[in-house]
């Protein structure tokens, strides 16, 4: 017979994600007591404003200002830190950790900056760092990659990681309306934030493939050593010219090993995608990753990857294995503060040995001569031309020119737009997008 | 630290999946040693023939034909029963399971008939016993729906998940053939097995489904409950139908639950999926499983569903949870032994509450009147028509007659099949399948 034990959670946090645990908390401990024998207890609840009007109701005698106080509290087992951003988190989780509490995480941003640092102390001081809910939301995206692929090395990973990006390229390409207007129209909706540039300029997504990075290759790569661009300069014209070419544009994050060179790479841009491809068909807020395990092949995951219910549903799958941690011991092998093993003589991959196919689209000086001139810049940067669409421009007066090209590489590429900036009749900064033929 | 524990693995069985698990062990060990600190050892293998040449070499020392040596074999702490069957696969299963082991298998049919007895067996000698290699192959998809949304109910699971149907349904669909040249050729290439019915009838699905229904609801629905039909009636010109409908056609399992009644259906038929959804893409062997949480909402997995390599991940990810098991105690909560909360109350939704609608293909005289009586008995049984597709039958001399419906319930739709079946001028069997407008 299991023992009756109480074990007390501490929330640290109650905006959308905490307001979302605690209103599925009453069935989910019910469950979960029923099923592993032990009380659980909501314990503690840290706000910034006690007095701020919520969509829940939460009793005055668990509220307190200070989340420094739940992890410090020696009665609280389990520490849910839902607060964000990376100073007080920070300090939330250390502290917990320090005290041998099991510390559940939603903060892609703070596991991102301060990873390498929560997992050693958690290995220090015997606790457990859980972070389902960091990355793809609802998706059980890391169980997957931790636990259910845990026999495979992972040669590819990519996705779709953020539903706000997702949301405005989906609809710019339906409407075939302008970034500005649907990112207004996003915001008026709650699909994008007041202060859109952590999503929209990919920053986000990067902390993600961080995670996931980290989760399959055991090195931690920040968002500035990766190559990171965002979505505010696409147009609805590049979703037409895409199509023409018959691909759709996602902004993707893309973690690659090559295993003969153990090099990494992992990146975040906008990527033409085959419109059969089944990431291509995702659409609005969802997300969706392809994972290539080099047994199992190709698997996809695809769900919401934000919200309030979704991210609780995630959060709520780490207390239940925190729970069933405490209570019947380090079960779980591949949680938190386990290293993948397969760090060792790794190096991220230079820019020369990062090869794909691209497209630029270039606002040119609508006169004779200019292709030439671009060609030529081109073929001195060793890069081949597969296609070439010309157009008016969305500015009056200008001329639009896409190309795409056969196979090259990031440093051939920027060489190329260096010089084709500098061109004369090139108005504007070139506009680039990679070209993601994964192949499945 | 952890102590260097020796942890022994017996195999019975060295098929397709037992030797994917062989050829991947060595690494697979490696990793696994130097991640949780044990030794591992692949112990002992069972073959019914140890002269038959196979895909990968193993020591003779390791070999014997009795499975049930290796089930009661005390130095063995995990048996990887990968024979199949539900005779002697069973008695290793539970003889093992009464020494305390560990039983990992991949063997569908024998949970669908014996996992009540199985997890009970397990429960009683707190032995413990994994399947995620049963369903949907390499994708971690039991881990998924156990672990990763444990905080959810599932109001709708449906999915494909018999590669060898959706590998035929895509081939007839592609290249506008009949089923049985599609077959042939499917088992000219490995993709279907010379004795096919167990695939193309739906039971191998119906097997899957009822470990979908155990996992979801805590109840088992055994195939001769459920409504269970296959693919092999199914004509090109049933694909040009749907097409024009704006419909593919997948063998899909359906596993429902409506929680204000507490009614669970388990059925598996082929399905009109709308051309836009996810799933109606998915094509050749992968299996995709549709799985909607009342907190989650709705996530998609999709990966291969069958095949040495994949299944052999999902049996490896299982062997690491019972390594992990053995060396830091029960901590995988939801793992084999565990019921479902939910299933206190259910009951199996009756025929006149399985509803949705229908699409029913006839060969009828080529004669006038038919559709006047064909339509007066559709109205009889209630069944409202919403669409009908006239034309020439692949029988010479007959007329093919289509109709779709709007929503009815599987009741009036028996009904209205026996009075079509009885019309004189209704010259075979009518088809019927089911339309899935899930919304998602």
């Amino acid at each position: 017979m299991k023992s009756r034990r109480t074990l007390n959670i501490g929330l640290c946090g109650l905006g959308t994600v905490g307001q979302g645990v605690w209103k599925h908390f009453g069935r989910f401990r019910a469950d979960l007591e029923a099923r592993l024998g032990a009380r659980i207890v909501l314990r503690r609840v840290s706000v910034r404003d006690p007095r701020k009007a919520r969509g829940v109701r939460v009793p005055a005698s668990k509220l307190t200002t200070d989340p420094l106080s739940i992890a410090n509290d020696p009665q609280i087992h389990i520490v849910c830190e839902l607060m964000g951003g990376t100073g007080t988190a920070r300090q939330v989780t250390l502290q917990a950790l320090a005290r041998g509490k099991i510390v559940v995480s939603a903060n892609k941003a703070l596991i991102c900056v301060h990873g390498a640092e929560i997992l050693a102390a958690a290995r220090r001081h015997g606790g457990h760092f859980l972070f389902e809910a960091s990355v793809a939301g609802g998706i059980p995206l890391i169980k997957a990659v931790r636990e259910g692929l845990v026999a495979n090395r992972f040669p590819r990973i990519y996705g779709i990681l953020n539903g706000t990006c997702n949301y405005i390229l989906t609809k710019m390409e339906e409407l075939d309306t302008p970034y500005a207007s649907v990112l207004r129209e996003a915001k008026r909706l709650g699909y994008a934030e007041k202060q859109e540039s952590l999503d929209v300029q990919g920053w986000d997504t990067a902390h993600k493939a961080s995670i996931l990075a980290w989760l399959a290759h055991g090195v931690w790569v920040r968002p500035e050593q990766m190559i990171v661009e965002g979505i505010e300069r696409i147009t609805p014209a590049d979703f037409r010219n895409a199509a023409s070419l018959g691909y759709g544009i996602k902004l993707l994050a893309i973690i690659t090993r090559d295993f003969a060179t153990n090099e990494i790479g992992v990146r975040v841009h906008p990527t033409l995608l085959p419109q059969e491809t089944v990431l291509a068909r995702v659409s609005g807020v969802f997300n969706a990753i392809s994972v290539t395990g080099d047994v199992v092949g190709t698997t996809v995951y695809i769900g919401r990857g934000a919200g309030q219910d979704a991210t609780a549903s995630a959060v709520m799958s780490d207390l239940a294995d925190a729970v069933a941690l405490l209570l019947h011991g380090k079960g779980a092998h591949f949680m938190g503060e386990d290293r993948p093993p397969a760090a060792k003589g790794t190096r991220l991959a230079p820019p020369e040995r990062i090869r794909g196919r691209y497209y630029v689209r270039l606002t040119v000086a609508d006169q004779p001569g200019v292709l030439a001139r671009v060609a030529t810049i081109m073929a001195r940067n060793r890069m081949s031309i597969a296609s070439v669409i010309q157009g008016p421009s969305e500015r009056a007066g200008l001329a639009s020119l896409v190309l795409t090209t056969h196979e090259s590489d990031e440093r051939s590429m920027r060489g190329a737009l260096r010089a084709l900036t500098a061109l004369a009749s090139v108005r504007e900064a070139p506009l680039l997008l990679r070209i993601g033929d994964f192949g499945d």
